[in-house]
């Protein structure tokens, strides 16, 4: 191509006018342009310093006479590591821990209330290698590790809450290791943690070699800033994971990930998405950018030869309203910050439209569970009463 | 436009061919080129004389050493209604009839399987009117119902297996009528049915007038071609209906709709791929095409003056694997067939791949569904330990 096309947002914005809007409006719900917010000169000089993605976004609601707007703008900071994985890991984690501190200027300048970084942002992904050492040397203690301290003071310098993701290690109880995003209220003191609850062991996500299936739950956190979830990468694959959270009463859920571009980049859009729609709330998904090289190499349970790199993280990350409309991504290379207003009260007006929870049955698929969790279920299938023709696609054995 | 552009695939398609790749890449997972299927001259010429959209694509799955390929094709056919809404029912259904018939042949010189037609396809979609006559005249017993009936004897004529869609009328147990997806076998025997699960209430959709939520659960189907699954319509917002076909073992879930531009157009490329993903199956999404008049104005609860016509409905039929990687959609404005191939060998390979099944955690969802369904059920909320500044947007008496 003529020009290098980044996103596929930069190709849709060389198209003529007519054709972009069309583009936009069916896959995106909305054209950009209908949903563009001024970021302030200042904030902008700190991404171009820093070579840095920005954007800005806004949703909209109606007015209510009985219920004021209640308008949140969130920050989506996506970042590539800062220091070579040779390095000792307090180069690295000071070297990220810099960088973080230009995010938080920058978002603090845009008027961001509610800040999110990436999954495990603190430490390259080093799952891939499993190795134990020393990447281990990462994980740290929610009440008193480098990483917590660091945000705990942003988010009271800033008056901003924070949701930090960490290689936690529960030090009080058998040394064991999590992944936990950290919530970060305004004054600095810790609302409460969420730990992953799905775990992946697809390709170089090795993941469940370091931690297990999260026990905090689907907690939501009340916030000054609306009620939060937190789906930890992974667990956006499970749609059961994002309805917990709706009905625990989140209005913003944010998913914290790392993936990469060969595996799951035609999913991005659409997971987080349907989330938002299914469960009448905002969703938030921010991904790692950049490729992660590491001193030893490994294989990637893909046949191929052992290597010493991992990645692209593609980046893009993006937030959805609770009607499906999307903001375009943030850069697929570039670190970046995302800045988007959105007032709360569209999660209800949109649930209150659509009547999703209302339809959703619960009494129905709670008895569906009961039966369903047990080692014994045996699926619901209708069988024919008779033999047709043309069984040739019957597995042996099925059914 | 210079061109009118039917379909965003009408524009990627005319972008250049470096672009053109990356745009589908991203978005679809592939290259439709990468996913051809050749249709044969004679069907292309039943559509060419009738003047519906034909398009052809195929999935394939790595070969096994102890398991042969499972190929089936399957037949997605959007219309709309073929007679004006004020003639008489008869007019219209057997206008219908004949048009169907086209698709039927079509699809047989193609060597499709299974064949899906729309929801409630042998009737103009007149919920929105909320009258009844002449509408419920179109409600018709499984037994012995002509739509049932000519579906019916093109199955036994063709060695298909036929889903049709109709309004049931259930006359033995108090003339209730339905929503209901009737799944017939190859000899023409009905298998089973499956009744709408969630019903909308949501502009022009009163169908809540007209009936109530199904009471057939989540059957699958056990066919010569594989285990399907039916999602009528609305059924598609709720991911705990795909889920739970998920856990009753389809492999191909069909989502026959009727849903109009304005409401959804945005979500439809979402929902119903999500749901592939999520579950590790086939999901097919059929869409009525086409704006229906009626003789009576009516409302449509949004404060705009009462009208005539509902629509229109944008087609867009379309077919995802369970890797997520879709087909191009149908035409916006024409009736079509879509003709899939595909290997149900994907399904569990992808699944053995990302293991979402695997982590999904059955036993702890249903120990939350146990409590959740509970009326006075409350929601896991954490609140902060003390009061931080900034709490602008918490709404009074919330939690």
């Amino acid at each position: 191509m003529a020009k290098h096309s980044e996103r596929v947002e930069d190709v849709f914005n060389a198209l003529p006018d007519e054709q972009r809007d069309f583009v936009y409006k069916i896959l995106y719900g909305k054209s950009p342009s209908d949903l563009s917010l001024q970021l302030p000169p200042e904030a902008l000089a700190i991404a171009k310093k820093h070579g840095f993605d920005m954007q800005g976004y806004q949703f909209t609601a109606a007015t209510e006479s009985t219920r004021p707007a209640r308008i949140v703008r969130v920050g989506l900071v996506q970042t590539s590591i800062a220091a070579a994985t040779t390095e000792p890991v307090q180069i690295q984690r000071d070297a990220i821990f810099e960088k973080a501190k230009c995010f938080f200027d920058a978002a603090s300048k845009s008027g961001v209330n509610v800040v999110c970084f990436e999954e495990c942002w603190h430490m390259p992904f080093a799952f891939c290698t499993r190795e134990r050492l020393p990447w281990c040397e990462f994980a740290e203690e929610i009440s008193n590790g480098p990483t917590v301290s660091l945000c705990s003071k942003m988010a009271k310098q800033y008056n901003m809450v924070v949701i930090c993701p960490i290689l936690e290690r529960d030090t009080l109880r058998g040394d064991i290791i999590w992944n936990t995003a950290v919530v970060i209220n305004t004054d600095g003191s810790v609302i409460g943690t969420q730990r992953k609850n799905h775990i992946p062991r697809v390709g170089d996500f090795n993941e469940s070699t370091y931690y297990m299936e999260g026990n905090s739950g689907h907690p939501v956190f009340q916030t000054p800033y609306g009620r939060i979830g937190i789906s930890v990468c992974y667990d956006r694959h499970h749609p059961l994971n994002w309805f917990m959270l709706q009905v625990n009463g989140a209005e913003i859920v944010f998913n914290p990930s790392c993936t990469v571009a060969g595996l799951s980049e035609p999913l991005w859009g659409v997971e987080a998405r349907n989330a938002a729609i299914a469960n009448s709330y905002f969703t938030c998904s921010i991904n790692r950018v950049g490729t992660e090289t590491f001193p030893n190499a490994f294989t990637s349970g893909d046949g191929k030869s052992a290597h010493k790199d991992f990645g692209p993280f593609y980046g893009s990350s993006y937030v959805t309203a609770p009607d499906g409309i999307r903001t375009p991504g943030l850069s697929r290379e570039r670190d970046g910050l995302l800045v988007v207003q959105m007032d709360l009260n569209l999660n209800r007006q949109v649930s209150d439209k659509w009547g999703f929870k209302m339809t959703q049955r619960l009494d129905h698929y709670a008895a569906e569970f009961a039966k369903l969790a047990k080692r014994e279920y045996l699926p619901h299938t209708v069988h024919p009463p008779n033999n047709a023709k043309g069984q040739n696609v019957q597995e042996n054995g099925s059914n």
